[in-house]
């Protein structure tokens, strides 16, 4: 581990070429934005990568670098290659922080890791959503204060279909009668997992200074200790003297 | 919901038929062993399953009869169809109860449920292990008393590659000087899971009454309530009028 | 343990004595609303018990004799003994259900249990609260469907000062901007605890079919299968022989 | 917060006075080899306290600048004041980080944190314990590799009566046939709970440096990141318009 935290953003940066209300909202990709902003914001090596570059950006040495790695997709899940969804989610198992961010609920790489289907409920109303902190007292939500408010987003609401979180950090309440667990802790292998439902692409939620904070506070909460396999499943010798044996 | 509990008994049945050691203790198969003794045990409507029978003998009619499955695999988890594996899943989110033994830690099936490698150490050195109840209180332990204590049997060790379970029922102590968290809970989707790790295929575990006990129990604690789909998205109507909408 | 469940329903019956607005709700006490509706909805030999019985109702040999115990009180949590307060925990610890009800978030007995403070925001506004089912598949969720709406109730909301739930079956929706975790579970010792939180006493809450049928499941859910001392700290032989022992 | 940690050492300190063989092991007192042990771990600004110092060493001014407090005691609880123990309470749910060793799991503040009994199962037959590693990722294990051996110990076993730990790091092995929950996680109201059951009194176990550097990095992880009331009961105004008042 170095010092300064390698930060690989990931984005599947097809919104942003084809859809204009995107385009408007992050004209280089929202990946850009992140970068932009995550680097005001912590002592962060950050890289980025999206779904058309060779390898979706995800080479071995580019993970074997990255100690923390945010994923934004969204139209284009299927197209991720099952072997790339393998290697990071290795990478995962051995120690690496993974952020996963909106649409990302849906992404292979977080159904992999969370073993459930990850559905939820969805409404496109352009409605408030306010983000309760439950946990003033965890690293991710230092500086927030009681909620954040967001004055338009998607609703995303439950049930949602995921194992129940570790740590609990944000709940969600929407004007149109719903609410959601927005902001998810989980710890899988040696690597752990923060699930945060900012992010629809059609608003700048990413150049929210909140939203901002909660991602890099996650991103040092996930930055990893250890780095080593987690899937060897090695035969041991005893420790102690075996006196039990049957007679063969 | 049936009063009765359907439950299917699934065993890869290759080591019953490859090596004599085995063939010995369960020379009909260990899911016949484990059918006669559960039938004893509950009020469980009993069917069996095996790899080599078509689809695994898992077709989807069989597993929409199924309340709750058992799965024993070891050497050729590879061979189990991953269109079978995602079928099993779907069932079990929806509701279906699973009991993974012993070897199936690394079986497909619970690999894709837990999202982590389920490595495990271990070791052949017959020796004792003495399977500790962690919690009297739980369904799972009725009956068992303070332990268990198996006179011989493979060594399972930690580190255990698993998420947290939700209830950590069994802790296992080990002549050779390990430890083993040896009966786990977890909720997934609408759908219980249960592992158990007593059952090597070389001792007849699956006769021993308090082993067939928990494992009775722990089909009736798997035992869904609800069976409906877990993996909807469905776009929704707000229930609460909206005023926040944006000009356009 | 019977086939019935021996459910005995705490009341702290003051409020229902000062308060016409209350009175006018539960003219008997809420106690007996509870007792009288509880009884249509489950097989429960009930008894009630109040705050101003000879030891609040609840002597050793009605405790001794209950297997689940809701508990509803507010005004005077301050008058319920200590020594009374240790024997209902201890009881718990051993193996009997607790449903704690709205204001006995604050009661003594809840934060022993739970080992905080319990401390929430609240109002009392008139606003719509709707309940939304996080675990469809879980016991005391069983027939609610995607949630409860109350068109009036008072407000809580987070943060509520608990310990995180060991699993979190509603979170409630309220009109005035908050959120809040209205149904959770626990367990503790080798007893089971579920708080829920709808009941405001100037509502007639406990007359509506579908708070009853949680409360109903909530008590099935909770109804001891154990029935031990949690709290013996015995000094225990060897089971296996120790060769490491220090020459002295 | 300051950047060294404000480590505060408490001891009961009465073993040490009135049995020769712990005097001989912690001639000055176990929190004088811990107070020497630890600053030598760590970034920590030290000072210890006893139960036979006024208030116990603990007045509301040394608790304010103290970020995590270490506990050992045994033969003496009865004898902490309860409204210390309620002052040591307010200040975990405000946020402080709390280190409970040994026979600490018996004292009023932990058994008053945790809401159980927090009884377990003993045994002084100086046998072997070993401490696995569960989860080598989790800061607490940091350098400390797959177990801790000690050589002769006393023996603790399950069932341990504690809440199920929101992260369980360590699991001992003991040579006379018992497991236990050794190094247990916990957070309630703000503040970060860890037990670690190393150090009987007749033993040099504060001596190890793997202990040690067990116990140092209990306190990094459960210093403070925010200090706030936990206990509050605020009534708020509603943040949004709420138009579902009954007519009155």
């Amino acid at each position: 581990m170095t010092d300064r935290i390698r930060l690989t953003i990931w984005n599947e940066f097809r919104h942003e070429k084809v859809h204009d209300s995107v385009k408007k909202v992050y004209p280089d990709g929202l990946h850009a934005t992140l970068a932009k902003n995550l680097a005001k914001a912590g002592q962060f090596d950050i890289r980025t990568a999206t779904l058309d570059e060779p390898e979706h950006g995800l080479a071995e040495k580019v993970l074997a670098k990255t100690d923390v790695l945010t994923w934004w997709g969204h139209m284009a899940h299927k197209e991720v290659g099952d072997e790339i969804v393998a290697r990071v989610k290795k990478r995962v198992l051995d120690g690496m922080g993974l952020i996963v961010l909106h649409s990302g609920h849906f992404s292979k790489i977080f159904r992999a890791l969370m073993g459930t289907s990850c559905a939820l409920k969805w409404r496109e109303a352009d409605e408030k959503e306010r983000l309760w902190t439950i946990e003033p007292g965890h690293p991710i939500a230092q500086g927030i204060g009681e909620y954040i408010e967001l004055p338009n987003h998607e609703m995303y609401g439950e049930r949602f279909d995921i194992p129940q979180p570790d740590e609990q950090v944000f709940i969600s309440w929407f004007e149109g009668g719903d609410i959601f667990r927005s902001g998810c802790c989980w710890r899988r292998g040696h690597g752990r997992i923060f699930y945060f439902s900012p992010g629809h692409e059609t608003y700048p939620i990413y150049e929210n200074p909140q939203i901002i904070r909660v991602i890099a506070n996650a991103v040092r909460w996930a930055a990893p200790l250890v780095n080593m396999p987690s899937d060897s499943c090695p035969n041991t010798k005893p420790l102690e003297t075996i006196r039990s044996k049957r007679k063969s």
